[in-house]
């Protein structure tokens, strides 16, 4: 496999289409388009996977998701502004979103990749021990969140409820959070 | 929040940008563009989690990935065809990528989403058990793949190479890989 051009072929803020110019094993000519953020560095945004002590809980949100047309359960997370390390993202995002704030960080991952058949984009998870009220009065006008915090058996009972989106519209989970959370259900820890 | 409308802003065959025209908590007028593949139906995906009992290994394989322009560890995956079920692609790709025969469905997930915030892909994940020789031989052109078993101490030794995806450019992650093979390398379980 070898690339042979790059072109990005919409010009829109946040998110455009890249066409891709390859050829294959069989050095055949091929073309491959994916969806970019357009960001130089890697991560792209940073994902907080926060556990409340005192609470012995594990936090999420449930969020409304424009390209969902409804709310999804999932992590606290953002994009990593330029020049800022991982951590301060992190722990931007988890009081901007849920009032929350970091007590210690436990692991933070590599760089991954959400989906790399059709997007560049990388995020970073980083899983905090946290602390404080929830609270939702630090939102920016574009997010219409509920922060949820979840027992080891609440996290079962969530989980069982959803057998498919298309008949649960409400009840959405990010993928992260999904495997996330069945782990704490069958096992009640994350890491 | 309130979707107003929704066009298609783009005209390629597998992935188009989709505009949402929609109304935020305090009724303001805003646009969002995400990433689509136009599929109907959900899931658009299946990425298979394999675990092959006679070795005692987890099953991943080592892929190039155009939009990443370098391979990426990640687990066998591919579209759902139209009409297909969940459970007969993912027996079809893990043959197709791996040459490794399903013995056992463990679990399946609901349909889950990649990244809410730039796409609506969803995925389901199919935990199995799974036999057979590892082999490469029915890729299609398109793939440039390598199938890797991992032991539990393998796993860890993999995960702890990977510290930047700058530094390491042909050691990249898949999201829902790294958070399987965290746990599996902890606990030697991925269920």
């Amino acid at each position: 496999m070898k690339i042979c051009s790059t072109e990005k072929i919409t010009d829109y803020k946040h998110l455009n289409l890249v066409s891709v110019e390859y050829r294959d094993k069989f050095d055949a000519g091929k073309t491959w388009i994916y969806a970019s953020r357009g960001n130089p560095c890697r991560p792209d945004a940073v994902v907080v996977v926060p556990f409340h002590v005192r609470e012995d809980k594990l936090v999420l949100i449930r969020e409304f998701r424009v390209p969902l047309g409804g709310f999804q359960y999932g992590f606290p997370a953002g994009l990593v502004d330029m020049g800022e390390d991982v951590e301060t993202a992190g722990k931007r995002e988890l009081f901007e979103e849920t009032g929350l704030g970091v007590t210690r960080v436990l692991r933070q991952s590599p760089p991954i990749f959400s989906s790399s058949g059709m997007t560049d984009e990388s995020i970073c998870l980083l899983y905090v021990e946290c602390e404080g009220e929830p609270g939702t009065e630090h939102n920016e006008a574009s997010e219409d969140i509920e922060v949820v915090l979840l027992s080891r058996t609440e996290a079962g009972n969530l989980l069982d409820q959803q057998v498919s989106p298309d008949l649960q519209p409400d009840l959405l989970f990010d993928v992260k959070s999904w495997i996330i959370l069945e782990r704490f259900a069958s096992t009640g820890r994350v890491l």
